[in-house]
């Protein structure tokens, strides 16, 4: 696997001790979405996330509140003494604006739930958004990886840090015979969940996209939309993901999805070279009226974005489109979900304006 | 009436004998198209057309190959010597490529029937486009006026002053009881049918055209698309035209479609000034979304392209788009007619490879 990132800011400085403004964090670009990755031109990112409960403190749905409280006071200390978090975000989940919460669900940094959460609990992110933790979301710990393109590797090792330094300061709830125990069964062993995002544009052209799920994805692994759990395939991009947790080494799970990945990759390479190939003039007039309407249109809603973006990203990677950035498309994906429109606009509140303000977001970056 | 038109090449040139090319003309813009109309905004141009017989031969349907003949030779010798038709452009329909009789239809200079004539039939042409005569169509003589914009009177002066200048060097059909003869006989009496092409777009959005027709336009007018009776309305274009020919005088026509045309006019303004006042960002949105699919897409049928031309006409017409030239969708509207287009290049001849050749031509007539 050819490796192309370049710099890994979250391991290349030394610790700082400080404390980053979540305002700051919102307006950045993530490191997953400015970075280049193996197979970006298909998958945009990769993600694990490890669940872990500290021994002898019930797990946060019936913990009590000072045991909630002793949980995000032991790791909130364990986390600051970690170099590869620094600087760190951190976010008392109960004094975090609404709107804030959402902006970072839709980064993909703390789940929804997490976010509506009135216990006692706290989210712990690295300057450059690769690696965070929620504490007392399901478990005590939910402690997360996100890299660009195909990394299953990178974000394995990475994450395995952070999870080792943890555990040299705090106590694990682990059981010889099951593993890492946790709040839900489904998760309790080796507590991973390792994910891709993977964008299918030309198998879904094809009408191929469920054929291709049904071939390559057996009971195992999950197909989801962007957000996770429970929501819509948008912008012809899916959520691959592993469901067992038990039975089977991390290393395993790991390398069985990277496999996956790769049969995913083949399939929709060649339904590219069949678009290309076959019906070049039709994709080509799909390519530049999707670009023309993101460049023209006044109005547009999230769902249509998305829908123009996966057709856009598509003629940009076959080299149909040469003047558009990456970069550019992926942080349209991310500053134009409505909790980060309303942040840079706070007056906005109804979604007819949030559409007007996202299409002039949008031709202002498509414009350069 | 404030009348715009500053030239009419028609009458400021000395009488030429030179024979024009049909390829020549085909490949120009025509008057109405090129230059400014009073209202043209919102009506693209107006049309008189008179029916005439020869006294003494019998009508088209029923005559003898000879007569037919006859009709041409006498018709075609008095063209030569009427100065406001020089030069003139005299094409045999019976030698007539297809192609080019298929693009005369489209240019409205001949109509579809008299395009696929195998008997003995001429269409004369001034150079300008402005007057034209089909010889042998349904009745001896069809003599035509197109002038850009609202030009009900000056439709009527150049037809009414072709139409005596004819009359001195050949004798029509005529009777003192029923007016003009003609072979059918709801042309009898004036012989006269004037039409205007009105663009409704903010009527059609705001779904009042139907209601605006019922009321406006009582029995004696017709209201068919743009290529005339028993073709669909496309791009929101309208032909109004009247439908009585005896039993009113010429001036009672044509100032009661003038009165009609002002009310339709009252009616499109009102409905243009509710959709810029009340759905502003929405018509912006449809405006520019429309520009940038013409400037975008690689694939255009006629039917979608006069959809969008006239979203983009209204936006041109209310200055939402500046840089645009009302010429420039006139020619559009024009050159990217099949037949037109196959002229261009002539190896063209499946819809496919014409949609392809449309969306390009559009492209490059938008981009300058």
């Amino acid at each position: 696997m050819k490796r192309t990132i370049k710099k890994n800011p979250a391991e290349a400085e030394p610790a700082r001790q400080l404390a980053l403004h979540v305002d700051t964090v919102i307006h950045q670009t993530p490191f997953w979405a400015s970075h280049a990755g193996d197979q970006d031109d298909i998958i945009l990112s990769t993600r694990i996330r490890l669940a872990r409960n500290l021994a002898g403190i019930p797990f946060p749905t019936i913990a009590r509140r000072e045991e909630l409280d002793t949980v995000v006071e032991r790791i909130g200390n364990a986390c600051k003494s970690i170099r590869m978090l620094q600087p760190a975000l951190t976010v008392d989940i109960r004094q975090c604006k609404t709107l804030i919460s959402k902006a970072l669900v839709e980064r993909r940094l703390i789940s929804p739930v997490f976010a509506e959460s009135s216990s006692a609990g706290i989210a712990v992110i690295d300057e450059s958004e690769q690696l965070s933790i929620m504490v007392n979301e399901e478990d005590h710990l939910r402690l997360q990886s996100i890299q660009p393109g195909l990394s299953l590797q990178e974000a394995w090792r990475q994450i395995s840090r952070l999870d080792d330094e943890l555990s040299e300061q705090v106590e694990y709830a682990f059981s010889d015979k099951f593993g890492y125990l946790t709040a839900c069964p489904t998760n309790t062993g080796t507590g991973m969940r390792a994910s891709i995002l993977i964008h299918l544009p030309a198998l879904s052209i094809l009408e191929q996209v469920d054929q291709a799920i049904k071939e390559l994805a057996p009971s195992e692994l999950a197909i989801r939309g962007f957000y996770g759990e429970g929501t819509d395939i948008i912008g012809n991009i899916y959520q691959v993901s592993n469901q067992l947790t038990l039975g089977r080494t991390e290393a395993a799970i790991i390398s069985r999805l990277e496999v996956i990945a790769y049969k995913f990759l083949d399939l929709e390479r060649n339904a590219r070279d069949k678009l290309l190939h076959i019906h070049r003039v039709r994709l080509e007039d799909e390519v530049f009226r999707a670009l023309g309407i993101l460049q023209a249109a006044r109005v547009l809603s999230s769902a249509e974005l998305m829908k123009h973006l996966s057709m856009v990203r598509l003629g940009n990677e076959l080299n149909l489109i040469q003047e558009i950035d990456h970069r550019i498309l992926n942080e349209l994906m991310i500053f134009t979900q409505p909790a980060h429109l309303q942040l840079l606009h706070e007056n906005i509140t109804d979604p007819e304006s949030r559409d007007v303000l996202r299409a002039r977001l949008v031709r202002e970056k498509l414009a350069g």
